[in-house]
């Protein structure tokens, strides 16, 4: 077995963007484009970064994605606007979106901005994050681009894992970036346990008579979990249709049974609505002041007593910081199956291998 | 024991409005809180309407509530405000708050309006759902009255069960209306299970060695586990935490180990913090294609084929609208050791008792 590989993240980047340009991105889109991604994986969104990019490849050779979007704003008022994509890559809607959300809360004190016709944009947090050097907080929701999730008691998939991310500004501490699938494993998960062989914990998956599943393979014979689980499933289940309706339907995008299963289809236009929401921090308070407030209660948090057998205690975004630092120093690892993967569409589309 | 008594919503209004104006509140704040807690009870949200009166009572006398409040606008922008409550009871806060962020939301697409100094203001519902009418959407977070709730692996009470409330019109449906707390069970269903002398399920609390926790009676001894449970609990602390810091360290109201116990302190200004945002769905798109999609995906979740055992599929909110319906019908239950408490504080304060 092949030893693992490590590149930079800038050597990520570019084998991404100069890819992307192979397949008929503009160069600034797809440096775009490559950028998220490689942020992706530097911050160990693994399921959201060059992992996805054969996937991208196929659906843009089939024509599900347009390369060359209008994407263009539909409507608009002072503190929300709404976009239409163009069936262009998410990522290029979704930060046009943040950019957008950000400058009206500049003025209104917030900035609500949601978008039709995009496509899958990566990890929640990306977005919610680029509020924060602004000073704002940013939050984030998303149809999510399969439905696994059925309504609470009920057997057919109309929901997705639909996310919510949200992330603070703090002072000296690290901001506070939630980034969570509203069910009790995201499907990635799944996927990941079956590739590696393992079996899922019970609570991940049942089966359509609402036993648990534990076998990854069998994962199509079963669903999701909403976050809850047995106990208290409804509100996951709750949160996901809330998060859909505010992500999808209120701009017009697909929810429900009108989402498509893009693992399973690369052509049609899957019509992915998200959200971004900013919070100007100066138009409730003094700045400072707020983050020395967010500072206060980190170090609570972290400083609290702990459960027997726990030995520290995180807040959100703590562990995605130390894994960006981390591979921002050591490199960001590449699995020997994705490695293969990348090294067949660098042939393919006639550029150098990753590494 | 004596029977179950029942009465309407207009005797029941009637009484905690005289009730409050003998506690000194003005008529017509004695009259808006009056009608808030007893639609409250009207819905089904026991532990939040009447069933607080007392502790309102008591917490007055002692000077815990400020009844001349002058609730004002600390600062303002075309999208946001933030509204101190002077200690004042919640719900004439959050009623006001409500307003003025669908005013905002009418011109600017979005308003959120942010509460410091205020108080418990009764269920989140009540004020997510005040947009409806509107046709928007409203949004409602609230930093709970005490903090039953330590970060992940941690013993330290640091965090409440922060609800959140969600209210999306529909056409010819009920309104999705979504309201929960970020832990498994409320506290309000533990103190419940203890008055009913009946253990708990497992997966509500835990005790300081993380066992689970099933005797009511012991909750003193243990803590809440957040919404996902022992699987997934992280993802429940980490919505209690955004929830708090969007309702109450974005507006200066208490978070962390600021937050008052109301339950055990009475004359403590509690600087409660809610927050509520309303999104106008005219600046998305037409209301009534919005409200034909939502009547759409209602109808598909509830059709929706079912786990063996299950005789029906709901969506948020229709357990609320049917209890209304039959209360508004048939009367709202007093349960008589409420009632007995009811009756003596009718006695102090010289009024006519409930029933």
């Amino acid at each position: 077995m092949a030893a693992e590989v490590k590149v930079t993240f800038d050597r990520l980047k570019a084998f991404i963007c100069e890819a992307m340009i192979k397949l008929g991105l503009p160069d600034a889109d797809a440096a775009t484009v490559a950028g998220l991604m490689a942020e992706a994986d530097l911050q160990g969104s693994d399921g959201h970064g060059v992992s996805r990019l054969p996937q991208y490849a196929r659906r843009i050779r089939a024509g599900g994605f347009n390369t060359r979007p209008n994407i263009h704003v539909v409507r608009e008022h002072a503190g929300t606007a709404l976009i239409n994509g163009d069936n262009g890559m998410g990522h290029l809607v979704m930060k046009r979106a943040a950019a957008m959300a950000i400058e009206k809360a500049r003025t209104t004190g917030i900035g609500w901005v949601s978008s039709q016709f995009s496509n899958h944009a990566g990890p929640a947090s990306l977005y919610a994050s680029m509020p924060l050097a602004h000073d704002m907080i940013g939050l984030y929701f998303a149809v999510g681009n399969a439905n696994h999730l059925p309504p609470w008691g009920g057997l057919d998939m109309l929901l997705s894992t639909n996310p919510i991310a949200a992330a603070i500004p703090a002072g000296n501490e690290q901001p506070i970036i939630l980034d969570m699938a509203t069910t009790v494993a995201a499907y990635g998960k799944v996927k990941t346990k079956a590739l590696r062989g393992e079996m899922m914990p019970e609570g991940w998956m049942i089966d359509r008579l609402g036993k648990p599943l534990t076998d990854p393979k069998r994962a199509d014979e079963g669903m999701l979990l909403p976050l809850g689980g047995m106990e208290a499933g409804y509100k996951g289940y709750g949160l996901a249709l809330i998060i859909g309706l505010l992500a999808g339907t209120l701009g017009g995008a697909a929810m429900g049974k009108d989402v498509v299963d893009f693992n399973h289809d690369d052509d049609s236009v899957t019509n992915t609505g998200q959200a971004i929401a900013v919070i100007n921090i100066s138009a409730f308070g003094d700045v400072d002041v707020f983050k020395a407030s967010v500072d206060t209660l980190v170090r609570d948090l972290r400083g609290s007593s702990r459960m027997p057998g726990v030995d520290r205690i995180s807040v959100p975004g703590e562990r995605s910081h130390e894994t960006r630092v981390a591979r921002g120093r050591d490199g960001i690892p590449i699995a020997p199956a994705l490695l293969r993967g990348l090294d067949q569409l660098a042939g393919e589309l006639g550029i150098a291998k990753l590494a």
